[in-house]
């Protein structure tokens, strides 16, 4: 894989020009993406930007993000050929820090559950999970330093999981959805694909100017809380194991991780979470499934037949929920700086049939709270599995450098 | 005006075709529309659907809402010519409850503060106010029974109280925005303008699907706070006048009409509402803003030239003032049932080089609670003066009672 902040510290230094880091990840998308398909579409050349923290990043937009220089297809025909007026307001904080953007990613239609034709780098009889297909295998392959996605369910941590790669699904509103295809208002987060966790910082502080988002010179040891949200059903062995080995890894390290029981209406909050998405979704994409209904995708249409006729007042209770839960889990890290959890049930599953489970991701969407996945185990076939760091709403600066501990202590 | 609760009831009792009702407005564009300005396109014909509530309700829908049948210019010239692929999710609301889009109407360039060439119907020597100008004059014109703007600042509530028509701003997100050009996500509201409290209750409840909204046989006589904003400045006369009419009225008519000083943490969220609406600005508008500067309304971009380099620490402190704030206004509602306040400082401004002041809306806007205005006075020249009546979060259905009962006390 490409690191970001590697090639930033080369460029910076001189040893490698932006143009020359732009033009390799030109031509390792020219070697691989006939196999792996990561990409919709492609720049045929870029030049860097002359400055800006990004300059010589060169950079995946999932197909879901607006973008003057290509077009946006969301996944379906229904926007075939689509070609937005301007860009998206995270696709214009990466031009202003200096980033290229060469491409857009793979993305199931409308971000839900119909996959796409991508591989996973790590084993191609498997997929690379989903909604953010493209842009998790884009990373995982050495392609690109670094690609944007979004999560409604699971659409960062899993598809990050099941390709081995670091990821943030950030706080809730920490990057505008400006010029995002929407599905849940309430629920859709733009998030960051990068090699490691310190590379998704630096994508991340350069995008939105916070520079305590960097990486810092020491990591400090965190209070864990290991949850396994039973409440979401048991993972498979490879996902159990990548917790366990984790867990071990951070205590060898000298972190204190003890087990941890969320409250019940935290539990309550992800039993709502298809409610509040799904009544969501006939809003936002009504001019597309009333006015298309043919040209969908048949997982999502059937998502939409089922939900169709929920009343605003299951609606209301669902949001109520969640405000709830979101007090309970703010009290929960009183005790405990940062949460590990599994970022998927196991393995990317075999085939493409699937882009795979996101049962225990989707309590965390709707909290809003941030959620870092590091690479922790391989399971059989070659294939990754990865834990989730989980902290405060709005502690993305401690979310990441507790994943970083991790991380390191998992090396 | 055209009564929508009027329209609905002779449509249903068979003394008016759909297709009659809508040919009528119409015609009435067509009569007026030369002089007045509120719409930048329109249908030259439209048919009436053939069920729904608002079957036979010509909509005017503010043109910064992407409609597939219409271009949406966003009032300005860098959009010119634009053509959505498909229609945003309020319009698609609209339809399936059965009503008629007749064309779009005029806005500020991306609802902000430049004026359109929008006439107060009630005074051609006047602004219409603004964001939504188009929007509030069409349907005190009397040219169509409906229509559609969003509030960021005072866009709903101030442009309804210069053209003496009932608007409702509804309690945060009761509206999706999806489809709707972007400001600020944290602030921008979609509302209704309509003839009377009843016509946009009738609106509303179709709209969402949500029946509690729709007004009730009895109207309950509400505890009501009267709130000034000293924060905000004094007043004009005319808008002090409209306020005093509008409470010895309801007093008379039997309410409680107490004078109310709201919390300091509130006022203190009035005043960092700017910083929250334009840090978030220049990353909803970072396209226009930055790559088509020149083409930018004047107005709006030495806003954002002035509010350039707002450090992400500023915005996150408005956020905790607002998030404190929206607390402590829940309790405030604990010892009175709604508020009332002023809608604009007084009547609209002579002449079109400002839309007005919004100085008395944006705290509400900020604090996501449901804003009814309703006429209260006619100034010198004719000029109609609102006042508004405001709920807790959530609390539509009361906001709309406690606006009928003003509005009735007010006869």
């Amino acid at each position: 894989m490409i690191s970001l902040a590697d090639l930033q510290r080369r460029i910076a230094a001189g040893e490698l020009s932006a143009d020359a880091a732009i033009a390799q990840s030109l031509a390792a998308i020219g070697a691989q993406d006939k196999t792996i398909g990561a990409f919709v579409c492609r720049a045929d050349s870029v030049r860097a930007a002359s400055a800006g923290p990004l300059r010589g990043i060169a950079v995946g937009i999932k197909d879901i993000m607006d973008t003057a220089d290509f077009p946006t297809e969301m996944g379906s025909p229904i926007y075939r050929g689509h070609r937005p007026r301007g860009d998206a307001a995270v696709v214009m904080m990466l031009k202003q820090a200096g980033a290229s953007i060469v491409g857009k990613t793979t993305t199931t239609a409308f971000a839900s559950t119909d996959p796409t034709a991508t591989l996973n780098p790590h084993n191609h009889g498997h997929t690379p999970g989903g909604s953010s297909s493209g842009s998790a295998a884009a990373v995982a392959a050495g392609m690109i330093p670094l690609a944007l996605g979004t999560q409604t369910g699971g659409s960062v941590i899993r598809p990050a999981s099941f390709c081995g790669v670091a990821a943030i699904k950030p706080s809730y509103r920490l990057l505008p959805t400006v010029g995002v295809k929407c599905y849940s208002w309430t629920l859709d987060t733009v998030g960051l694909f990068a090699a490691g966790v310190s590379d998704v910082a630096h994508g991340l502080a350069a995008m939105t100017g916070r520079p305590e988002l960097l990486p810092q010179a020491s990591v400090p040891t965190p209070r864990i809380g290991i949850v396994t949200q039973d409440f979401a059903g048991a993972p498979e062995a490879s996902g159990g194991e990548a917790l366990r080995i984790a867990t071990r890894a951070t205590e060898r390290a000298g972190a204190t991780a003890r087990a941890l029981e969320l409250p019940e209406i935290v539990a309550e909050a992800w039993r709502v979470h298809p409610v509040l998405q799904e009544f969501e979704a006939h809003q936002a994409l009504a001019w597309e499934y009333r006015e298309n209904y043919d040209a969908m995708a048949p997982l999502i249409r059937g998502r939409l037949d089922e939900s169709k006729g929920t009343l605003p007042a299951a609606y209301d209770e669902a949001l109520r929920i969640a405000r709830r839960a979101r007090h309970a889990l703010a009290q929960v890290f009183e005790d405990v700086d940062v949460l590990l959890t599994l970022s998927a049930p196991g393995a990317a599953p075999k085939g493409l049939g699937s882009t795979g489970d996101a049962r225990y991701n989707r309590l965390w969407t709707l909290m809003g709270v941030p959620c870092v996945n590091i690479p922790a185990h391989v399971a059989d076939g070659g294939l990754p599995v990865g834990v989730q760091v989980i902290a405060r709403y709005s502690a993305d600066a401690e979310a990441l450098a507790a994943a970083r501990f991790v991380e390191q202590a998992l090396k």
